[in-house]
Order: C-alpha cells, then sequence, then structure tokens
C-alpha cells in the first residue's frame, strides 16, 4: 500500500477502505508518511468530504494511536462532558460536582484555554495547590470514593490526532466536519468513559458559526460515538452572547459557585440542568428528564453540591476553604466601566471579542507556551435583549493594567451591537440530539 | 504575509495576487515555506485551478528562481522547441540540424530520459565523445559558428519548478492543467531564446491522453508564452502509438540520420517537416509553410542537413564518423521477432508500453541513478492501419539478455490491438494553436 494512491484515491472522490485509513495513521504515526503528504490529503478530504464508515474508521485509528484508558474499576456508568470551547464556559465547574452529587461517577479529561476560550484546568488553578497531575490509582480512587476526578489530558492519549491537528492548524484544513468531528471523538473514545454528553456551541463566539453547521457536527459526532458502542447525546447550545455575566477564571469560579448555592445567571443554570439531566439519564441515576432536575435541584437546595465541590477540590491538592470564602479568590486591582454610547436594546454580544479582550487583559492564552492572570476579566452587566439607557454601564473590567484595560474596553465596546428594537434572544438550549 | 492565509484564499477558490504567488515560490524556493504548506496548496489548486494571470505569475515566479540565460550574444532569432514527451520521440536529433542549415540558430536545452520516454541526451551519446556539458562561452561560440548547440539543463533553471515538480510527484498534484503549464514554460522561458515551438503529444503514449486536453495543455502553454512576450506556437502531434518506427537510443539516432537522407519514415518526416516550419517562420527565415518545406526539402537533398548534424557532433566532442557510417552505432548481440496470434487490422499500439518495453531491454531508466543500455530497442514492422496475418512479424527486438527479450516479447505482443475492421489512423499533426 502506498500513501500516493490513497491521497490520488481521495482526490477522485472515492472512498478509502479501513485498511487505508489505518495504514495512513499508523504511517503518519510513526513518520513514515511525510507531513506534505498528509497534508495534500487532508485537504483532498476537505474537497472530497468523507463517509460516516470513514468517519469512523479515522476516528477509531486515532484513538488506537495511543493508550485507552481503562475505567473498569470504577463502579457505575461512567458518563463524560466535552464542551466544543466558547466565551464564559464555566459549566464543568458547577456540572460535575452536582452529576457527582445526585449520585453519577465524574471521571473526565480537561484541557487548558487556548485563544478567546478559556480551560477548565486554569479555572480550578484559582484553588491553590490544586492539580491534575494524578496517578492512575489515584484518579480511580477518588472517583470511587468521593465521585469526581478531573485529570489532565495526557500526551498518550490519541497522540496521532494532536499531530493531525498540529498539522490541519498551519494549512488551513481545520474547518472540515468530518475531521472535527473525528478529533474530538478519538479523544473522547480513548479516555474510557461509557456514555458522552456533548456540548456543541453555536453562535458568533462558537467554532461553528451557523446552526446547521453545529447540527451537522453534532450528528456527526453522535454518530460516531454511536457506532464506537458508546451511548452518545449531543445538546446545541447558544454562544450568541457569552455564557452568565463572567468572563475570566477567578471570576468563572466565583459564578460557578454561586450556580451551586441556587443563585447562578439564568442562562447558565439552564445549560448546566440541561446537560447535567442527559447525564444523569445515560448514568441510569434519573428516569427522565423532570426526574433528573429534580434531583439536581435537591443537591443545590441542600448544600451537598457544593460540598461536592469542596471535596474535590481537596482531593486533588486544592485549598477547599476557597469554596465556602469567595472572598479569597484573586481579585484584580482595578475595575473600569464600559458604558454604552446610546440607547436601545442589545441585539447582540460579539463573544468571540469579549474572549480576546478578557485574553488582552492577560487571562488567556495567545500561545500555548503563555502564563495568564487568574485575577482579571470581565463582568457583563447587559446582555442580549436588555434595555441599555446612553452612558449606562454594559460591562465592569477588572484588570491589573491600565493600557491593557483601556484596549479591552474599546474591544467590548465594540463587541456590543445596540439597535431600536428589541430581539427575542434565542433560547440557550437550541436542539438536542440523540443517537437514531 | 502568511502562507496559511494563501492557502485558505485558495481553498475558497479566490485568485491569488501576483505579490502573493511571488511571496509562496520565494518562500518555498528558501524553505522558509514548508513542503506541507505548498502540498496542501498544489491540492488546493487542483481542485479550485488558476486563472491564465496566475499562472503566468507562478511561471514567471519560478522562472526567476534561478539563472534566466542571456542569449543576446548569439545573433538571429533563437527558436527552442520543447516536447512533452513521447515513445520514439527522436524529433530533436533530425529537426535541429534542418533548420540550422536552413539558417535558423539553435540554442537549445535538453535533458534525459526518464521512465517510458527517452531523452535526446542519451541518444546523442551513441557518438563517443559527446558531450552537452558545454561552458557559456563554447555554448554561444558554437551556436554562432555553425547554427548549433544543445546543452543539459542545469540545477541552476527554474530551480523552484524542480522542487515544486518532485513535490507534486509524491502528493498525486501532477496533473493539473495550470502546474503542468508552468512548470514547462518556466524552463523555457529561463532557457533565454526568443520564441518557442511546442510539440504537444496526444494519445495513449502521451502524458495528455484525451485531445481535448492535450488542446487545453497547448493552448494554456501558448497564452503563457505570449503574455511572457515570446512568440510560441503548439502543433499537436499523434502518440497514439510510437512515432516512427525505431524505439530505443542507437535505432532512433539511425532513423533520424535516415530522415536527413530523406528516407526517413513518413510519420516522422511530417513531424519534424511541421514543427520545423513553425521555427523557420518565427526565425524570420521562411515567409510561410510552403516557403519552410521547399527549404527544407532542399537542405536534405543537397546533404546539408547530414553535414550539420556532423558538425554539430564534432564540435561538442562526439565522433562525427558515425553519422557517415550508421554501421559503427552501438548494435544489440541478439534479435527476436515479436509475431501476430491473430489476422487483421492494427487498430492501435500501446505506446506506453513499447516505450516499457524497451526499458526493460534496459533501454531507458527507471530512476534517475539508472544507467542504460544505447544498443538495445525495438523496430516495428507494423503501425497502425496496417494489415498483418497470424504469425507475421509484428516487431523486431535488439537486445543483449534473453530473459529480458522475452518479458519484452510479451509486453509488445499485448501493446498491439489488432482488429478486423480497418480503422483510417489519426493524421500525425492533430492541430496548430497560435496565439491569439
Amino acid at each position: 500500500m502506498r500513501m500516493y494512491d490513497l491521497i490520488a484515491k481521495k482526490k477522485k472522490g472515492a472512498e478509502l477502505t479501513t485498511e487505508e485509513i489505518r495504514y495512513m495513521i499508523a504511517g503518519f504515526s510513526d513518520g513514515s508518511i511525510p507531513d506534505y503528504q498528509m497534508s495534500a490529503m487532508t485537504m483532498a478530504i476537505c474537497f472530497r468530504g468523507m463517509s460516516k464508515r470513514e468517519t469512523v474508521d479515522l476516528t477509531l485509528a486515532m484513538r488506537d494511536s495511543g493508550d485507552v484508558i481503562d475505567l473498569s474499576r470504577i463502579a457505575g456508568t461512567k458518563v463524560d462532558k466535552h464542551s466544543t470551547g466558547g466565551v464564559g464556559d464555566k459549566t464543568s465547574l458547577a456540572l460535575t460536582p452536582i452529576v457527582a452529587a445526585v449520585g453519577a461517577p465524574v471521571a473526565k479529561m480537561s484541557g487548558r484555554g487556548l485563544g478567546h476560550t478559556g480551560g477548565t484546568i486554569d479555572k480550578l488553578e484559582c484553588f491553590p495547590g490544586f492539580t491534575t497531575e494524578l496517578s492512575e490509582e489515584t484518579f480511580v480512587k477518588n472517583v470511587n470514593e468521593i465521585g469526581i476526578a478531573i485529570a489532565g489530558q495526557t500526551a498518550s492519549l490519541a497522540p496521532a490526532d494532536k499531530k493531525l491537528y498540529a498539522l490541519r492548524d498551519v494549512t488551513a484544513t481545520v474547518d472540515q466536519m468530518s475531521l472535527i468531528a473525528s478529533s474530538i471523538m478519538s479523544k473522547k473514545l480513548a479516555s474510557g468513559s461509557d456514555a458522552i454528553v456533548l456540548d456543541v456551541k453555536t453562535g458568533n463566539g462558537a467554532f461553528m458559526k451557523e446552526f446547521s453547521d453545529s447540527v451537522a457536527l453534532a450528528e456527526e459526532m453522535v454518530s460516531i460515538g454511536t457506532l464506537a458502542g458508546k451511548k452518545t447525546v449531543a445538546v446545541i447550545t447558544d454562544m450568541d452572547q457569552p455564557l452568565g455575566y463572567a468572563v475570566g477564571n477567578s471570576l468563572e469560579v466565583l459564578e460557578a459557585i454561586d450556580t451551586l448555592e441556587g443563585h447562578g445567571p439564568k442562562d447558565f443554570t439552564e445549560v448546566v440542568f440541561a446537560l447535567g439531566a442527559q447525564m444523569l439519564i445515560l448514568a441510569g441515576k434519573a428516569q427522565d428528564e423532570a426526574d433528573a432536575r429534580a434531583q439536581m435541584e435537591r443537591v443545590i437546595a441542600d448544600g451537598s453540591a457544593k460540598k461536592k465541590l469542596a471535596e474535590f477540590v481537596a482531593a486533588q491538592g486544592g485549598d477547599a476553604s476557597y469554596v465556602f470564602d469567595k472572598t479569597l479568590l484573586p481579585v484584580a486591582a482595578q475595575t473600569c466601566e464600559v458604558t454604552s454610547d446610546g440607547t436601545g436594546y442589545v441585539h447582540r454580544i460579539l463573544a468571540e471579542d469579549i474572549g480576546i479582550a478578557c485574553m488582552t487583559l492577560g487571562g488567556g492564552r495567545e500561545t500555548k507556551e503563555s502564563g495568564i492572570d487568574l485575577s482579571v476579566g470581565i463582568i457583563l452587566k447587559k446582555k442580549n435583549g436588555d434595555f441599555v439607557k446612553e452612558g449606562e454601564t454594559l460591562a465592569v473590567i477588572c484588570g491589573n493594567d491600565a493600557a491593557k484595560m483601556e484596549a479591552a474596553r474599546q474591544k467590548i465596546k465594540n463587541a456590543y451591537e445596540i439597535h431600536e428594537e428589541r430581539r427575542t434572544p434565542e433560547p440557550v438550549v437550541r436542539k438536542y440530539i440523540f443517537s437514531e
């Protein structure tokens, strides 16, 4: 078998066999197939696409390029959750303690943030001492004993995907549906859970800006998961504005704790409940949506969800006192306000620009090597559909550098679109995709 | 400017600017743009194509990546000739002495053969001592004094094309019209002639098997040449069977000398006259086709064309006595016949397979490093449209190794298609493409 022939075959629009896809990924992984052949192939895939069967084969070949984690020592049905990434997306911070408090084991791999979207691990590091470098032993023990553990993604998980993504990233071949879906799913399938709930964001701040593209990506991923033998559900949620009011690491932790106390933002709480309900149903801990919601409301009302967060933070070396005294969380030295130049209704908020403003303040990474300032961020005061008067505050910036804050202020002001007519905001949960 | 953005732009189907194409070729040449980005680009070009303007820009950028030869010290209009490559294509051997004998200076760069098509330089090396390694001084002097010089293509001529072709060759992106045209024309434009005559082969033994593709390629190249300021004409000639009767280095030299003596094969002589007429017209040495043909017939009849070949061979260190005593040319030790299994008319001869049979005998290179046996080859006894009886000889094999000859015999037998009905062979000169 020669890679040349596989490129020529895909270029003509033919379907690659399972064996051919396995050969390609194995050769690309061990370096016998050079980058320049693989990039010609991915470009051909951008034009010719891949069938469902090819996409599943690619996903499984990438899954098998590294370790496939065995979570059989953890009792119960392990449900993983993945978000395609958004601004203000602190969902895992509130969702995992709630689900664990209800009784579903959470054994999760998370990543750090890059670009305009934040990462769960960065946010959790607001608790001094917190670490995601757990031995397999500790990971399994923590899930079995307290019901939750979050580990950093290791390099040994789907390394072929890591190598392929890096190549796609520099050859303008990232935006192909089957390649995106197989990239996400290869890692999810390698991380050993029994079922997967996908949070597919849609809107101006999401990777998929068009609703129809988000649906297509969700369907593709649900189909891959199902064909690979995992119960998989996708929830398409709105990212036409940041989620909740807080954007920035410690500000988001604070908002997540508020939510565990029952007074979080309405849109954010709704996303947490929608995803949590699906996780609980897949884990066999709830009969249906109503049952799941009732149980989640109970663990919030009786404080056990918040207590679960503290247990989890402590078990991974973090200072759990911060969960009960939010004033301990890192706070920026200065604040300034972003005021409205006009009067009207908030039509939309360019979420990506809010994310970039946060990065400008020092709260996000421009490159993988950048350090981040956990204390900085943005608190939105107005969201889609809200009425605002000229001079009224749109958002508050928390920062440590006046020049950076001024740059962020301009960016945030421009991110707000104010119209005379009010547009009814989209519901935060847009659609559910279940396996056929 | 970033190569990433150029790939994304072409992928979307947009036209690259002159500046962008220059940036791309400069970066690819100096290594700052890696192969994996360039191969993604060429694959995107395969799907999106290039405009005429982009193709000219690409050609000129590749031309300018190395030396552009200055032939201004040679008097008169220098006309170059290029063939897209075929089997039995010894055209340059007869054509250049004829044209030079009429009075048009020939200053030519040639290549060696690779795969199933032979190269002019290999054939010329049948004359012991012949070399194409000429100093610029000698090259110019020879053209001025005897009217003809042929040099090997140096690495400094359009090196970006050389690098790009090597990459396309391993990424299944060779067969794109604009890329093919710019590759050929970048070298032709760099080699310093004032006008160019292109011999574009069409048929089963040609690079372009479909007539319409050959026309498209010819039109593209004529358009590039014209836009680059060179008078350019293309002649589309038949390659649905080998050209002439002889295939193999010394056999082809012999046939070329026969042609210079006025008794060459009809199809081959016609190709030589068609191309020669265009060269003489472009060089300003003939009024029109009829005038050119009359002059060419004269230099054959009076022996001056053959004498010109001898002068040229001697000027480049070769033993010119071979021109006058063809029995001196290398001869293979053995011959065997390929006979027909059926009775009927030759419908077509798979020229590529005849070329491969010659390579099998040792007469062609499988890789750039292979040595070749100048004495071996095939003499066709039947050509398209000829009647053949069962057991009659189709071709004679000249070889030095019985096993290789047997392998060649099978290949040649299978290359002949015999039908009951006679199909009138295509004319050898199919079409002329002049600049608009």
